[in-house]
Parts: C-alpha cells; sequence; structure tokens
C-alpha cells in the first residue's frame, strides 16, 4: 500500500476508536448510573454464544431483569431465539461490518431501554478479531470459545483474550470425542492475560452453568449493591 | 460516529481496497502466467483448515509441487504444522490486523517462490467477516465450515460464502453428536451463492477426501493443460 493511504489510514483508525471511545463512556456513565451490568460477548462464529445466554436467562430471568442486544451481519434468528425466552432483545445487522460500535449500542438502549437493576447481554458479531478493538461501555467483554475449536486459539488470536477478563469454554460435552487439552488451552489463556477468569460449561447438559450463574450474581450484587 | 469521519472512512475503504485490487491483479497475472493453482481459504478460527490442508498435503504431495502461506494474528505454529508434511510454508503474522492483504502474497510469494504449475494454499486469518473484501489474486476461495458451527452460517456471514467459489464443510466425523442438519446448510448456502460447489469431509477419518482431491486436480488440469 502507498505511504500516503496507509498514514492516512493510521490517523483515520485513531480516530475512528477516539469518537468510539467517546460515546463508549457515555454508554458506561448511564450504565453504572442505572446499575446495569453491561457484559460483551466475543467469540467465533459458532461457538455457542447465543445457546449460552438462552440456558443463562432460563436459569435467571425469574429473579433478574434482563436485556439483549444482538448484533450480526445478517439475519433476525439470534434476538427471535433470545425472545422466545420471554427476556426482551433487540438486533443489529452490521451488514459489510465486522463488530459493533458504542453507537450502536447507545442506539439499541434507546428502544430497548433496559430495567435498573438489570443485566444487558450483549452478543457481538461472530468475529475473534476485530470486536476486541472497540470498547461497548460494558463491564468487561467475556470471550467464549469452544471446545471444538481448538485448544491454540488464546496464543492466534491474543489480542481478544488479554482484552477479556471472563473465558467460558463450551461445548464441553463433547470433550470425549475430541483431542482437546483443556489444561493447556487454559494454560494458554493466562498466558496472554494472566487474570482472566475461566469456565467450563455445557449448555447442552448444564454441567458447569453454576459456576457461571455464581459469578453473574456476585458481579451484579456488587454493582447493585 | 461524526460525519466527518464517516465520510473520510468511507473514502478511505474504497482507496484501501482499490489499492489492494492493484495488487492482487498482479499476483493473479503471475499466477495465471505461472500456471499457478492459488486458493484462499478462508473461514472462522478453528474450522479445521489446517488439519485438512496438512491431510491434503499428504495425498497429493509425491504428484503435485505445492507451497502453502499461513495467516495468524500471532504464532508460528500453523506453518510448522504444514512444514512437518515436508511442504515449504510461510507464516504471516498480521498482528492487530484481521485479514491477509495482496502486498502480503507478494512480498511472500518473493520468498517462497511457488514452483510454476504447483498449488499455492493461501490459509487466512481466521474470521468468517473481513477477509471476504480482500481479494489477493487467487484463483477463487474456498470457505471452510464445521459442522460444529450451526447451519446458519451462510446466513448470518453472507458476503463470504457468496464471495466463495467451494464450501467445504469439516468435521463431519462430529455429526452423529450434534444436531446438525447438513441438507439445511447446503440450502442456505446455496441460497446466498447458487453457484457454489460443496464438499463434506473429515480429516480425521479421510472420508469425503477424493472429491475435494478430484476436484483440486481438475481444477489443475484446466490451468496446466
Amino acid at each position: 500500500m502507498s505511504n500516503d493511504v496507509n498514514e492516512r489510514l493510521i490517523k483515520l483508525e485513531m480516530d475512528v476508536l477516539a469518537a468510539n471511545d467517546k460515546v463508549a463512556a457515555e454508554n458506561r456513565k448511564e450504565f453504572v448510573e442505572d446499575k446495569i451490568l453491561a457484559l460483551n460477548l466475543v467469540s467465533s462464529p459458532g461457538s455457542g454464544k447465543t445457546t449460552l445466554l438462552c440456558k443463562t436467562i432460563e436459569e435467571i430471568k425469574n429473579r433478574i431483569p434482563l436485556a439483549v442486544i444482538e448484533g450480526d451481519q445478517q439475519t433476525i434468528n439470534d434476538a427471535e431465539r433470545i425472545r422466545a425466552t420471554g427476556a426482551p432483545a433487540i438486533q443489529i445487522n452490521t451488514g459489510e461490518n465486522c463488530h459493533l460500535e458504542a453507537q450502536m449500542i447507545k442506539d439499541a438502549c434507546a428502544k430497548l431501554h433496559p430495567e435498573d437493576n438489570s443485566i444487558l447481554f450483549i452478543e457481538n458479531v461472530g468475529n475473534l478479531v476485530c470486536p476486541a478493538s472497540f470498547d461497548l461501555g460494558e463491564e468487561c467483554k467475556v470471550v467464549v470459545l469452544s471446545v471444538t475449536e481448538g485448544e491454540d486459539k488464546p496464543l492466534k488470536y491474543p489480542y481478544m483474550f488479554s482484552a477479556s477478563k471472563v473465558m467460558i469454554l463450551t461445548k464441553i460435552d463433547l470433550l470425549p470425542y475430541l483431542n482437546f487439552d483443556v489444561e493447556k488451552c487454559k494454560e494458554y489463556a493466562k498466558r496472554v492475560n494472566p487474570e482472566i477468569e475461566i469456565f467450563e460449561v455445557s449448555s447442552t447438559t448444564g454441567e458447569g452453568m453454576e459456576s457461571w450463574i455464581n459469578w453473574l450474581d456476585n458481579k451484579r450484587k456488587n454493582l447493585v449493591g
């Protein structure tokens, strides 16, 4: 690429991120004021984010107010799956774009009106790269990795794993049929992010869901008091 | 985002793609002149591209000259796995970048020197979104989708599936343990791309590899004569 285009690219990327960060800070301020626990779920396509969300919602919907923002390039399938659980959900279609941005969350919240003291789950576009750079104003990013993807992913996509406070290993019911070394995967994740908290779950069998739900409860308790 | 930043973004994206297309056209010209079949393998992280490549190389390396370019944000693991098969391979680390660009392929070829009449496999960064927009000069894109990712992916990420001439469904040995509807997935892929050719393979058991290898042989025959 020519130097001119390259220089403009770097300058503009900084401007785009700065503009995004400004709106993200406004979102965060609102979430904190309204005691809304906003979580940004990120992963590859097909890691089981929506299934995990549906299962999580079933477990907590009777005692915690919830709302969901779904991001996908196309289709409204995921929002429909979420709505079937009874939780309010809004779908954002990003078209050719590869990630959600803070302004999209601001616009979606203006329609969705998440309740005070609620949990707001934001399911990002399936992409283990680009959403790492975009703050949405969330409390933290939660990276979801399915055991069918291979244990090397934290090393190959380190930006996402270091940008996340939590990693959820999904589809652990499939472990007997795979060559996936859980301990090695956890070690790799800790290598790029020593502070990362790790949960191992199966949305199919329910195994491991309790620890993840406990984490949500504790996080919310710290926020709501 | 402000209108100014947005306008600059659209203008610059067009410049970046135009600059990339120019280099891609130069790559394509060289590949055609040297009768090199260049294939751009794209997918989510963890779909099994490298394993499929290793298996493919084992099958054909004794009769077809080969070379491999590996793209990842970090690590040189994949190039090492390829080299273990005996095929020459070069690793490109894209850092924070989410896709390979034509100039990277040009630079890699200057070091790798793929032989005349060879097959050049380019394994893109695991990302079902961004690599769709970047022509590398390849003969075609081959999208790899593992059956653990869910059959809805062609509808949710339509740009990649319409940019590809071939879809390879991998990990079909896991079908007995999953709720994955192969026919529905193929129907979705054809809906976004009626011309797409589809193969179903297991790199673990070898099932379906023959049809994929036949396709490679035919493609190469058309090129080399």
